[in-house]
């Protein structure tokens, strides 16, 4: 089935959205002026940095159980989050926060739902010392790698042969391989940069409300989101759970209940959502989004044409070989999986 | 530095081990009179079947609380196991029983330290139901994954496009991945092969120490063991934790503090050991091994030159694309990460 234009694509979908797989529709006249552009494929990236901070990620052993790394929260297995409402740390704890994902967050204007840190690099070193997560300490990190001859060896391969292991190096080169994890190539990126038929014309419908009803005035940009601190429940207050949000960095009141614009790249996979993981499906999140922020009430068949829309942004996932991690030595401190 | 047979290599390690890097050493006259065999690659696997058990395996969503995989206990960035005494199940409980690498694990006589599953396919099914690993059903994880249109697709594609997914596809599939995770090509095997110089004279010493004093009458074979079960403690009883042991299965008396011998393949990457895991380092296995199964007590270069061979153990580690699982549907069941 095609049709030559929006327009007629959009006069159909109504009837035939429901069995319409996949509709010829037309590219933007200028992707340029579009609110959402493209995601590039990451640039200056360091590979020996980035190969060494893909084994730190993977290590649990930058936990104190030995048993949780980067990777059990952030999965990329799984779109780069957990799918859980809020993580498990350390000894089973309940974290206060959804864990968001960490694909494209390099494009994020700051790190953490409240922004405490301002990039990836400030970022890693949260979890490996937070008791509620892994529950280690950076000290006992550093003394844990440098025990062991082959992590000394690349460290000093990246850093230069005279290298001391120091933090600063351990979340740079974990910030390193995170600058890879972008997630180009999404159907809504080939139709951006003009391939005509990337989408259905449900899908592009709902682009067109997406950006009409409002959303796009905080989702926008590369990542569609990450760039804006904005208040949870703007025309209705929110009625989930709450945490402090951004008020908790600036010490404003008028930050409370203010978090981080979330991305919606990947959303199909990054389930559940908002910052305490309330809703647990696209159509959930969209109506709620819809009524607190935008004081809109979406009919059934626009939900669904939201979701559609939000579905072509699912990019290319990043594919790698899994890490072969090197071995404790007998002199490397071993993990503390329980307490007696 | 190069010497010309085994007995010369031999007269001068006494002195020299410790500065010897690399020497050229002889290879055996026959390697099949050797008792440890080469591992040879996988044969006849079932490609699409192994690919979809790569998913499963690294799939959380086959424990209750989402959090827990396959690859959490037998992680195959670490050896196929986790490097903790014993295991974290759901809720942080602790495991009973050191978890046994799963590399080679095809190799093995029957599954589990007590040998109650005869094969990887019986295993498989395991530790989903069990209320201490991941805590699910069986019936919920099928109910789980036939949710999710990309696995239903994927199963017929495997299974045949009527099928509908159960529990004996899922454990195949897992099984039919796990048959891949052999490791060949260690420098012990290529100086079964006709490498002669794979091996530096401590090591081929402590080759020869491994045979002459009796440990090879365990391990041996393909996998250097899993082919039989072995009291511990058979000349002094072993101190560390006892458990049941292969008595849980035969039902007798005779056959406790039985365990199947663990594989010594990639033993440098699978600490701690024994099934309880209490010995950290390769040096203290082999001293407590000589002592309560041989009656003998290696002295330090005793020990160092089969500790340095037990190393030449250590083969291609499996290297392979992390897989990408498919997202849940609005209907598939969420996880229960926390009871309340």
């Amino acid at each position: 089935m095609k049709v030559g234009s929006v327009t007629a694509a959009i006069a159909l979908a109504g009837a035939a959205a429901a069995t319409m797989a996949f509709a010829q529709t037309s590219a933007p006249m200028n992707p340029l002026e579009e609110p959402i552009t493209p995601i590039l494929p990451p640039k200056q990236i360091d590979i020996g940095k980035a190969e060494l901070g893909k084994k730190l990620y993977f290590d649990p052993r930058l936990s104190k159980s030995g048993f949780i790394s980067c990777n059990s929260c952030h999965n990329l297995s799984m779109g780069g989050s957990d799918n859980l409402p809020t993580s498990i740390g350390d000894r089973w704890q309940r974290g206060p926060i959804n864990s968001p994902t960490v694909l494209n967050s390099s494009l994020n204007v700051a790190q953490f739902w409240d922004g405490r840190a301002a990039d990836l690099k400030e970022q890693a070193g949260g979890p490996i010392a937070n008791p509620g997560e892994m529950a280690f300490s950076h000290t006992l990190a550093i003394d844990m790698l440098a025990s062991i001859p082959a992590y000394v060896r690349e460290f000093r391969q990246v850093f230069g042969v005279d290298t001391k292991i120091d933090l600063d190096q351990v979340t740079g080169a974990i910030a390193e391989f995170e600058k890879t994890l972008v997630t180009p190539n999404s159907r809504f990126d080939q139709w951006l940069l003009g391939r005509s038929d990337a989408l259905t014309a449900q899908e592009l419908e709902g682009y067109k409300l997406f950006k009409e009803s409002g959303c796009v005035a905080c989702h926008n940009g590369e990542a569609v989101g990450g760039n804006s601190f904005q208040r949870m429940g703007i025309i209705e207050p929110y009625k989930g759970s709450m945490s402090e949000g951004r008020a908790a960095v600036t010490g404003k009141d008028a930050d409370r209940f203010s978090f981080k614009v979330p991305t919606l790249r990947n959303v199909e996979l990054t389930y559940p959502y908002f910052h305490d993981g309330a809703a647990n499906t696209l159509a959930e999140a969209v109506d709620v989004m819809g009524r607190i922020q935008l004081g809109r009430t979406y009919t059934k068949d626009e939900n669904d044409r939201i979701v559609a829309f939000l579905k072509t942004l699912t990019g290319d996932q990043p594919t790698f070989l899994m890490p072969i991690l090197p071995p404790s030595a007998d002199r490397t401190p071993r993990p503390v999986p329980f307490d007696n």
